[in-house]
């Protein structure tokens, strides 16, 4: 927080304390939504925030409402009466409003709908319909759109009537009578053009679209590969039914990036602010995969306990014991640098499951190669640093370092194979990832380690 | 890749073999330059790609160029004459300009810096002397600016008349005459005010900034959080140098996900494609981690030969081994999941270091429900499935689960406060997290396995 920004806050607080209302009015005028909610989320109480809301300038209610997390959004929706809940509703995006609505419990959810106009309802139902992640969830109908026959001069008239309520006006559609949609045209194109000049001539027919049903991952991958400010939605028909704003994508492109750094950590994604979540929450979030990898450590005790006995029988052999946890570490570190990267470039859409041979080649050679240095250094290492503290011999210190380089090849096969079959799988590759890998790198390893160290010694 | 853009490419790769270059111009006209590269990256020789290159219309040349990965306009700008060069360099937005100067050899840098008009070669100067990961660096120096006293008519005629080479038009910044940046005005209120009205009537003056020298990061977050399509960038004196737009910020946004992504998985960032590396760039970006982790892991190993000949004394002692694995895995697991979240809020300005009290309260409370739930489900795992391979008491598997508690307890304190101490440090979090973390959690989960051990047996 800028230091501009603390002393805005200390002055709302004192105004609000105070109850000098109109200068607190005069302040908020000045600032943006997402600081007026961050303030009062973080510096206000449950009762506080319903009076503050109430004292909100009326044009700036909607926009503050939409940056608040959703229980907030939730306990004001209680405490609002009708008439104000119509208010808010009635001035929100409607993809603002669906968002919101997809968060809120059924009784809720029926209040907002009830109090919205039964335009926008009958287009929110629509919205709603959408499954979650697709790109019908994401948009919003409030576009503007021409025939290809409308001059700019028109254009730009429709544009300064309706433009107001709409989520973009930069980036128009065209539109023809079936509304199934056949160029774009932008304002800067229009305000560089004569004004008498049709759509038609300068608009562009080479229009990238998503379709509803695309999953929300893929259009935000547009927006980073082409740069535009807005997508059109089409269905299956090719007509228009909605766009997504940049700034969507860019709430997109950092909740999918969270979500797969938490699935690889063996997290269940959880898009609620960190301090915000409760222990509850957390509690829920981290317990199903600590379980499910504690339980199926249960291969790896089994294969110690079952070489125990060979292994301690064979002169030398007790001293292996002590490199287990550097073994399967190594092992599951380089697993995991190869399935993170995979993961990475396969949600960036870098690299697809037709790629699958390519990248086990690229990850074969690189293994060979990096299992070899660290072989190496490991034999010096356990040479002249273990022998230190443990009588080491060249063999044992040869098996060792052998299998090492055997499980890094082996993990950053496992680890680069399993995503792209998750990805063929309709799988999300990040759940794969981390957690699921380990284990199989694990017991794979300990069988290397054991079975060459049984047959060497 | 959608199946229209196969067929697009399909079409280009027969006109261009079969030289029919009118009708590969007219296809080309209509494409997006993001696909043009792709096309020639993924389907042509080094040879094909700079003929094909001179057969690009001139209007898509530059964008095409911008859009190529280093390699590619390392190689073309060498095969390029200095006709051509200037031609791509002149038509290129500044900060793409700077974007690629960036990363290429010096001697390649000194041709560009030749060929580009002077004025430009002035401003590209200024804006490489901002360090790297800097707004400054982000930020192109094409805006529009206005003096407040102009009326939205000659607004408009100004945009006119210089808006075809500017970055974006839809955003302008009014400035007063010592260059002090006193508001912004988007073309919407420009569009919905009379044309007499004076800019300094329906500019907005509370303007969010950021300064040269703010980290690209903050920057980024700052677009998300307010939704913009440009953000102002100025000097410690308030005065406008430049802007950053929102296309350039999806791909920080993009690139720092990786970065941290790849980061936390002991892999040194690279913003290389996945298919474009080559094996040499694969081992340099992975070695260091998989070598220092192997390393470390001599703790581990000292650890384990300093407790054996005490533990296979002790009656019951040798079957402790066994869970070595599933000890330090669990407690891996649970300090990854804690340091990989806080580092993701952190990343989101979620959670600062003030907050460390927060945070360590509240993963210590989740990590006791979390370890009670996981050490009893541990202690029936180990009573009756593991019993069933190998004899263990009722004393063993109260020490093996009553570790395992104490050791999640352990890691998830640890994997909340490293990344917050390295936050304050100013070394980048995401860097601590996974490989140091494991470190120091499997040496505490493995001392605190064997002291409880023997004090118990």
């Amino acid at each position: 927080m800028t230091e501009e920004l603390e002393i805005t806050f200390e002055k709302l607080s004192f105004c609000f304390e105070t109850r000098k209302f109109a200068d607190l009015r005069i302040l908020l005028l000045d600032m943006e939504p997402f600081d007026i909610a961050s303030f009062m989320e973080n510096n206000l109480d449950e009762k506080e925030q319903i009076m503050f809301f109430r004292l909100l300038p009326k044009e700036l209610a909607s926009d503050v409402f939409v940056e608040f997390d959703s229980d907030t959004q939730e306990r004001l929706i209680k405490a609002f009466t009708d008439k104000e809940l119509k208010a808010v509703v009635d001035d929100m995006f409607l993809d603002d409003t669906v968002d919101i609505i997809e968060e809120m419990p059924a009784n809720v959810v029926k209040r907002i709908l009830k109090n919205s106009d039964p335009e926008n309802r009958k287009q929110i139902n629509e919205l709603l319909e959408y499954p979650d992640d697709s790109a019908g969830s994401l948009m919003t109908t409030e576009y503007i759109s021409f025939a290809a026959s409308t001059t700019v001069e028109a254009a730009f008239d429709k544009i300064k009537k309706i433009g107001i309520n709409k989520e973009t006006i930069y980036t128009c559609y065209v539109t023809d009578r079936k509304k199934k949609l056949i160029g774009v045209v932008t304002v800067k194109d229009m305000l560089l053009a004569e004004k008498n000049e049709l759509i038609a001539h300068i608009m562009d027919t080479n229009v990238i679209t998503v379709e509803t049903l695309d999953d929300r991952e893929n259009v935000a991958l547009k927006f980073t590969n082409y740069g535009f400010l807005a997508l059109p939605v089409i269905d299956k028909e090719g007509c228009l039914v909605g766009i997504v704003t940049v700034d969507d994508a860019v709430e997109v492109i950092q909740e999918e990036a969270t979500e797969d750094i938490q699935m690889m950590a063996g997290v269940i994604a959880d898009e609620t602010p960190y301090l915000k979540q409760s222990i509850w929450n957390i509690w829920k979030s981290r317990v199903p995969w600590l379980l499910l990898l504690m339980i199926s450590a249960t291969f790896t005790s089994m294969i110690l306990s079952n070489y125990e006995t060979s292994l301690a029988a064979i002169t030398g052999g007790a001293v292996l014991y002590a490199f287990v946890p550097m073994l399967m570490g190594t092992a599951g570190n380089a697993g995991n640098q190869t399935s993170v990267t995979v993961i990475r470039a396969v949600a960036l859409g870098d690299v697809k499951f037709k790629d699958i041979f390519k990248v086990i080649l690229k990850e074969l050679l690189a293994a060979l190669l990096l299992g070899l240095t660290v072989s190496v250094v490991c034999f010096l290492k356990l040479m002249f640093i273990d022998n230190l503290y443990n009588e080491i011999s060249v063999r044992v210190a040869l098996i060792v370092s052998s299998v090492m380089w055997l499980s890094i090849v082996m993990a950053k096969l496992v680890g680069c194979i399993l995503p792209l079959i998750a990805k063929k799988c309709k799988l999300d590759p990040a759940v794969v990832a981390s957690p699921f890998m380990t284990t199989i790198v694990d017991v794979l390893s300990l069988i290397i380690y054991c079975s060459v160290a049984i047959a060497v010694l």
